[in-house]
């Protein structure tokens, strides 16, 4: 019922001018499995069930055995994703194939700012602007490269607003894929130059990122895209997976533990579910305690629906036209959202957002305490977190991580307008001593 | 006497209120001493010879002993340059101390930049776009931080026009410091946000790059920066000690083994000589085999004094007025020129120039080969690579490691006027199709 927006993708995905190979390797994924109706399809560039148009995700033949003989295992491998190899949809020589291998960013240990939020327990930021393409956007990539190559696409391709442009271009420039992407034809001069440096095609479409949408998956449907891995749509399921990472480091770096709570920023949801599908499976392997944990979910009161619903303890989302500084959040009516819902609701977090006002708060917030300068949808997580700790919903005693996904460098305008010189001075001592900042 | 510039500025820093405190311990750091004439003073916040005053550099009791179990010592340290503090000048328990954390930034084998260039051999890119704020400047940074807290100061400090700015604003917030940074009054809007989102004092100059370095340089010996750390003056001689890590980076990650060639942006000629510097410390200490090296130095045509007197012959350099879209190379009266053109010849590598246009050319090369976007000085060093692979200079038949410095992000504006989009259509699969990108 709620899946209606994927029912015509979905019946165009059926038809596909491309056919899924039939033996394809990648790794422990065993099958794609509807998550409404659990039916199981071959592996292959689908991203709907053919019975119920629900969204497939992968299902996995996880290594069973000794959890201390996957943890040393994992410990030994590179310094990056792939580590995670033998739990991902990826080849098992995944990390000596040309790929920009993101991952493994800091989880840094936010003391300063515990101190102003008034958090007693441990802090952390999980900070994905470290990752190549400065945002978490090279993790999904990254698995949707690797499914692509199992499929013999020759080219990647997405619609996007931003981050994910340039994660397609610089991932495809690296793997020797060609790449083709789309975006509205009236995006920001900066954010067009970080999408096209890398030389593959660039395509504005005249129209909203809707219009943008809706022609890509025409494209998909028609024989002018054979070829053509979309890692947003028919390589979607797998795509997705990258996000499990995030779960997978996490706990790897606060040694092998599941913290008690998790601020995600939330724009279709797919993030927020990937890691409780990364935290369920490290228990399900013994790679770490089964302990109880929190998760919860961070929107922009300009784009807030699941945090809406939430509130008004509805299952369902009422859609919403975006409205804020958090473009790379704004989705109005998110696939995953009413995932994100159960899954906040089971673990006993919540759903809560921030005004554009408190997200260039908590950017700056975090920047001056932390040396961490994070894009808008880093300001909504902190501002979230903030807020939820004033309303006694996120236990400051505990221990907790907070995502920063992208880099300020991005989101420069948010910040412009109230972020300047302290003074302008001559260059004399006698003009630096009358300017008090001596 | 080519230190002629220093000279004034040592006497102040020799009669600088800030007095040395006389109990300091940095590790494996014994004294100063003289490059010029070798003389030796106590650790302290001077950057001078008082008798000559040639730069001061950080001289070591390095570790003696087993060099396997040094090596074993850096593979267990963290993931970052903390890893190497038993060769810096930095205490014991520095990766304990709150700081970004820097290095170990991704050495990238570039196969597909080798091939659009003719190298046959190994290409490597060095790439510290991957540091906390973007740039390699992290590294000099974070030790001039503990230098900052062994002395006692509570403000760091630098004069900049972008990267550095960023990198000591960051360092402080983390770190615990108060900053001041200094900057000319009409920098562009973009790096003023970077500069000062991080919540330290920034203020503008109205004056030239000189006119804030002039008048950083008065500020030193005045009782008004009493407890001021200047990375980049009174801290000179630990800061310049972060470049070492690259080169010691480098090494371990080709297996702790020195490439046969490696391609280094020149500014002020610092960076180019600690990394050769580092080079022989891992020579010395055994834990590399003893080979020859080549080191090449790139400077941008339009401020390129040490290219200029390489060409020529000269070991002095006529300073240049920098005009070149490689704004963080645009030092026109390198301190360390005289030492890198000494390096270039005693390796057999050699000096070597690029325009603008090229910069912008090598900048897109290495974005569309290898999905890495850099900035300005990355299009000097890969640029010239290319320049001294046609002149017969550079063997491409060897293992080569080109450095970028910085990230695309920041010269957005370098690459701005000639990368768009390759066309703009109506959402309709006719309107693709016209567009003949299918």
């Amino acid at each position: 019922m709620r899946r209606k927006g994927l029912a015509c993708m979905a019946a165009q995905a059926v038809e596909s001018a491309t056919p899924a190979p039939s033996d394809v390797s990648l790794g422990p994924a065993a099958a794609l499995s509807c998550r409404e109706c659990g039916e199981r399809f071959p592996l292959g560039p689908i991203f709907a069930c053919a019975i119920c148009f629900g969204p497939l995700e992968v299902a996995y033949d996880l290594p069973t055995g000794d959890p201390e003989a996957l943890r040393r295992r994992i410990e030994a491998g590179p310094h990056n994703i792939w580590r995670y190899a033998p739990l991902l949809p990826v080849p098992p020589d995944v990390a000596a194939r040309p790929n920009l291998n993101p991952g493994l960013t800091k989880l840094v240990r936010a003391d300063n700012l515990a101190r102003e939020l008034g958090v007693t327990g441990a802090l952390y930021v999980k900070d994905d602007s470290g990752n190549p393409t400065h945002s978490f956007k090279d993790r999904v990539v990254a698995i949707a490269v690797e499914a692509a190559r199992a499929f013999g696409f020759t080219t990647l391709s997405c619609s996007s607003t931003g981050n994910l442009a340039g994660a397609v271009g610089a991932a495809a420039a690296r793997a020797g894929f060609r790449s083709c992407v789309f975006i509205p034809h009236d995006l920001e001069a900066g954010k067009v130059v970080m999408a096209a440096v890398y030389g593959g095609d660039l395509v504005g479409i005249e129209g909203t990122y809707d219009d943008v949408n809706r022609f890509c998956s025409e494209l998909i449907g028609d024989p002018l895209g054979e070829g053509w891995g979309f890692v947003n749509v028919n390589l979607r399921p797998y795509y997705g997976e990258g996000s499990k990472t995030l779960a997978y480091e996490i706990c790897e770096q606060l040694g092998w533990r599941i913290p008690d709570q998790i601020v995600i920023p939330v724009a279709s949801g797919s993030q927020l579910t990937k890691i409780d599908k990364g935290l369920k499976e490290l228990i399900a392997l013994g790679l770490v305690p089964d302990r109880p944990y929190r998760i919860f979910g961070a929107q922009a009161e300009g784009c807030a629906p699941v945090s809406r619903a939430f509130k008004d303890g509805h299952d369902v989302m009422c859609p919403v036209k975006p409205d804020t500084i958090a473009k790379s959040l704004a989705i109005g009516n998110p696939a995953d959202g009413p995932y994100v819902l159960d899954i906040a609701r089971r673990t006993g977090g919540a759903v809560e957002d921030v005004n554009d006002e408190q997200i260039v708060d908590a950017i700056k917030l975090l920047a001056r305490t932390e040396g961490i300068f994070a894009e808008t949808a880093g300001g909504v997580t902190v501002g979230v977190t903030r807020k939820l700790i004033e309303a006694g919903l996120l236990d400051p005693a505990l221990t907790t991580v907070v995502l920063n996904t992208g880099d300020g460098l991005k989101t420069l305008d948010a910040v412009a307008p109230t972020t300047g010189p302290s003074a302008i001075i001559r260059p004399t001592l006698d003009s630096f001593r009358e300017a008090g900042l001596a």
